[in-house]
């Protein structure tokens, strides 16, 4: 009786061993009979679809014809979107935004278009016509447009390569008007095509490493106008700069600008301390540069302070920005080198004024769309290079200030524009008699904010290779030339990635305790391992040609060690059985190729002359399409599994 | 009484809810304190090891003086490993083995040496010193050493481009034994250095495709002494020599090399068809480039036919390779570029012999140890380089006539090497009558077992983007030269691993039904979604600045398809709720950084201020260490979890 309930309840446990064994075939077949994977093709054009349509959805019940001129128009310029509910308090608070932004602007676009090495003017110019093209064309609210000193600084530093803006102050300006056309077209393909994937190249480490350099150099090259020094040098890395104030220091420069310029400097850092402690203050280091330029002016006005030496501005031409659409050469030998400067000042641009509006985005919790910012960032600087401006972008400085300034939209944009052009027409003028020295003076100010201490903290702590790029970009910077600088932070950037993604990753894995679950037992300690299995996964994403071999030889040699392991433990015991099956989790790897096919077939056969069974727990789509077409899965038929514990289950019940 | 028992019931579940809770949230705590990965030096440190000191734990417990030496000699010369159990038996294979490679080495080596455009004994020398040296130092028991077709072209084509071996044979030869000195100690030192992983930058694809793009290259080549044209092209591309042979045949070609070329060519093929139809002929085809050689020497003896326009080898010196230490040159100002020469040819030789020793230590079940092979690669080429020998390496025809031969050691090396040496010194005057047509026909009959039609179709069928880089390196190799053919293939090759690293793929993940598993529902289609909880899973192993923006965008957009999609099904029916938790896998990302840890939190902020909630589940050991670092750990404290499952519970329960 008893015999026969024990063999009933075990024909009862048999036939659930059954039951379980066969869904757990039957979920293996779901592995081996996924659906073909997208072929190359379909794939290269679904990433592209993907690229140039992502809301190709959006449209489908739009076939009406003004319905799509209508929503084409609201894309292209979303003022037409929000106009509507644009009412009189956002109005006044975009004033008063505005009016803080021009006083802040006017000094620093002087400064600027000096580092630039354009006549005052023209910084002038670049601060008018962008931000109204941008007030209707882009997409963020808190960006001041108009021009910024590590753009001034790439295009000063490249262009006098091509053109000594000493020999041939015009050409030289023709040159960066056309550079300035070039960059606005690249902006603007990079959005219409969709390649806002391109700026990615600059990592965020790279940035910030670029930035602390570039303002280390600007903050150098302010020497010049701080010092009163007549001849510098054209080089912009540190030891050249360095060697020319040294030089200079013996003979040529002047007491009084230093004295004035330092002065000034100081009072306005002072006006920012204040302006952080309280923050009702905000307005007093917006305004303090303007301030400063009124104080100098009138001090050398009344002193004539310009007969003993101090360096003023003297002539700034009056009025509107003139047309500049025959000074956009497209014939002679340089173009190329110019497009190329184009290029470069484009993505740099690009990468400061979408890292400042991106930041503000996420702050007020709206979404920026990368691409249409490019469109507008390049139709402001091709319709900028027409009207006598160079290079315009976001503003990190002048948009913290905007954004505390309360800005509702773009309208503080247009506000500063119509002041910056008011001031043109009327005031330039009173600028004759302001010192070289309060320029530089403002312009040092501004730099700070672009070194981030912390930041460079952060990536030193989170990744030691970011941080080789990050510093890389410094020091290129710094040592070498703008381009070197973004050039290291790029190469490194890059061979971070191949480093990564080749590295021949694997680890074992074990269950932890309480659960089907199977673990690297590096990360959690309390996982268990099964004797005589070897569990591994294979970490790389990619396996190919650069770390086939590497894994197929680590695979190897896990074996070797679990298997000196396991004899150091059993010595005292009978010879333990040896490791029989090798089961690898492929759940990480998402494409294979032919070097990597063949690596596993080779540790097939490998195992397979040493007695030792390979199993395959959850092969992801590429992969079991290509285990099939490679014919491996019928050499392994029935050891791929979904998961490992369906795997463990069945390997160790045959 | 049946409300307390069902109070009772119920609380009873509770009670089991409450345990599952609390095991759920003991299993997240794994998950956040998980002991801190290796840092980013213990990680250098670990992969110097690795890459070092593979087997460091044998040498564990051999401290003994004696034994340490012991084993290393063993290491350097596995000779000393199996000579003690070599028998007469086997002894009887390889001497048959070994004197079949002879009969094929012989014609093969003078011709490759004609190729190289070195006097006909250096093939000959190449045959005699590396296979001795490789035979007490090499692993691969079938592996046959000598001059081959690929290297031999490869050193001519980047040598004459230094030194014109027509216009100063000596110098160009010298060229050619200093490259291989440099080859030698390249080899040695990736060796010695672990530096296996330095070969593997050739992909089998580009392999494939250079070695078939080299055998066209020297098939065309070959048609200079098959038609006995005396003037010919020095480059390799296959339009000039196209048209050199075009040129010529309207002059100066001679039919007699022609008929006499082709014909022994469709004698040697048809032995070759006949070895193939019946295996015990596999001698036939091994000799027939001997006999082809003896009956051709004799019938230009015989006729005197060299008087009618056949061109012949004429002199050949007889005796010992002589010594050329002093031949190899350290000065001037061609040895940057003779070694960089150096450095292709090792690579390129090394990557053939290793393909062939791999393929056959596969077969026959043994392991190759890459860096042991290239020890005893560069030592063989050192020595090689200071006796007369230029780069030898393992050759795909005679290893695979090795193998079916029946060797058993590299014995058949030693008779190879001896037999050649015996020739060299007894039989040289015999070969003066050789016409330049056979040995044409000869390099041509083994060239067709370079162009591998079968890999390039799988290769094509398997991956597209491995078939660019094997179609690269092809036609890299045909129609410009030789490196720009290797650097089109590495180019195309690294291009690759970057583009599929930073691919910004994500995919909706769905229950399996009878299951815990969420799995990707492209792959799996009978996976069920869950209503207002999308779970995404980020594809990329690394969301680096590369991919993060686009990573995070599409997440976005996963988000508005999702919910347009629910409209549309529930536009009858009453508002649903829309996306409540975005749930991201991480199970796949092994690395992150800091552009990507700013992308994730630019992505909790956006969907923060959008009302949903966002969770992460498995979060692997780098990833869960640096979100804990950049403190974004505690900003979604409470929503990262073990698995998706778990976190499927807690979000819903809660």
């Amino acid at each position: 009786m008893a015999a026969a309930l024990a063999t009933e309840s075990s024909s009862n446990v048999q036939e659930m061993l059954d039951i379980e064994q066969n869904k757990s075939n039957e979920r293996a077949q779901w592995v081996l009979n996924a659906p073909k994977p997208p072929g190359f093709w379909q794939e290269l054009v679904n990433s592209v679809r993907e690229t140039f349509f992502p809301h190709r959805r959006k449209f489908k019940n739009e076939h009406d014809g003004f319905n799509l001129v209508f929503t084409f128009l609201h894309g292209l310029f979303p003022i037409l979107h929000w106009c509507r509910n644009y009412k009189a308090s956002k109005f006044r608070n975009d004033l008063m935004a505005g009016l803080t932004l021009a006083s802040l602007c006017i000094p620093q676009s002087i400064g600027y278009a000096t580092l630039a090495k354009l006549d005052p003017q023209y910084g002038l110019y670049t601060s008018v016509v962008p931000p109204l093209i941008y007030a209707v064309m882009g997409t963020s609210r808190e960006i001041a447009i108009g021009p910024v000193a590590v753009v001034s600084l790439l295009l000063s530093s490249m262009i006098q390569k091509v053109q000594d803006p000493l020999a041939n102050p015009i050409a030289y300006r023709n040159f960066v008007l056309t550079a300035t056309f070039f960059a606005g077209i690249f902006q603007a393909s990079f959005g219409l095509f969709r390649l806002g994937f391109l700026i990615d190249i600059l990592s965020h480490a790279a940035v910030v490493g670029f930035m602390a350099g570039a303002a280390m150099v600007i903050g150098l090259q302010q020497l010049k106008g701080l010092l009163g020094i007549p001849h510098f040098t054209n080089k912009t890395d540190a030891i050249s700069v360095v060697k020319a104030v040294w030089n200079s220091l013996h003979h040529t420069w002047s007491p009084q600008n230093f004295i004035l310029g330092c002065s000034f400097l100081c009072f306005i850092l002072t006006t920012r301390y204040l302006g952080r402690k309280k923050r009702k203050l905000f307005w007093l280091p917006a305004i303090a540069p303007l301030v400063s330029v009124i104080l100098s002016t009138l001090f050398v006005f009344l002193t004539r302070a310009d007969k003993h030496g101090v360096k003023i501005v003297k002539h700034i031409d009056r009025g509107l920005n003139p047309s500049s659409v025959h000074q956009i050469q497209f014939h002679g030998q340089h173009v190329g080198e110019v497009a190329k400067i184009g290029f470069v000042a484009a993505i740099v641009a690009l990468a400061e004024a979408i890292a400042v509006g991106r930041s503000f985005a996420s702050i007020k919790g709206y979404r920026l769309d990368g691409n249409k910012e490019m469109v507008a960032m390049g139709f402001m600087n091709i319709v900028g290079s027409f009207t006598s401006c160079y290079v315009a972008t976001g503003s990190f400085s002048r948009s913290a200030v905007n954004f505390r300034a309360g800005c509702e939209s773009t309208v503080s944009n247009i506000v500063m524009a119509i002041t910056v052009l008011i001031s043109l027409e009327f005031f330039t003028r009173l600028l004759y008699y302001t010192p070289m020295a309060i320029l530089a003076s403002i312009i040092m100010s501004a730099l700070p904010g672009l070194i981030d201490f912390n930041e460079f903290y952060n990536i030193w702590k989170v990744d030691k290779l970011d941080f080789l790029a990050c510093i890389g970009a410094f020091f290129g910077v710094l040592f070498a030339s703008v381009e070197i600088g973004l050039l290291v932070a790029v190469t490194i950037s890059f061979a971070k990635i191949i480093l990564i993604s080749i590295q021949p990753g694997t680890e074992k894995l074990g269950k932890l305790p309480g659960t089907d679950l199977f673990c690297d037992v590096d990360q959690y300690p309390m996982a268990v391992k099964t004797p005589g299995i070897l569990i591994i996964r294979v970490k790389s994403a990619l396996l190919c040609f650069a770390n086939a071999n590497s894994v197929r030889e680590r695979i190897m040699r896990w074996i070797t060690e679990e298997e000196e392991e396991e004899e150091k433990e059993s010595s005292q015991r009978k010879a333990r059985k040896n490791t029989q099956l090798v089961l690898l989790d492929l759940s990480n790897m998402m494409n294979i190729d032919t070097s990597g096919l063949a690596s596993l077939e080779e540790l097939r056969k490998t195992l397979d002359s040493n007695g030792i069974e390979l199993a395959i727990a959850n092969p992801r789509w590429q992969v079991i399409h290509k285990l099939k077409m490679a014919n491996f899965v019928d050499k392994i038929r029935g050891r791929i599994f979904l998961t490992v514990g369906e795997a463990m289950a069945s390997c160790l019940g045959a």
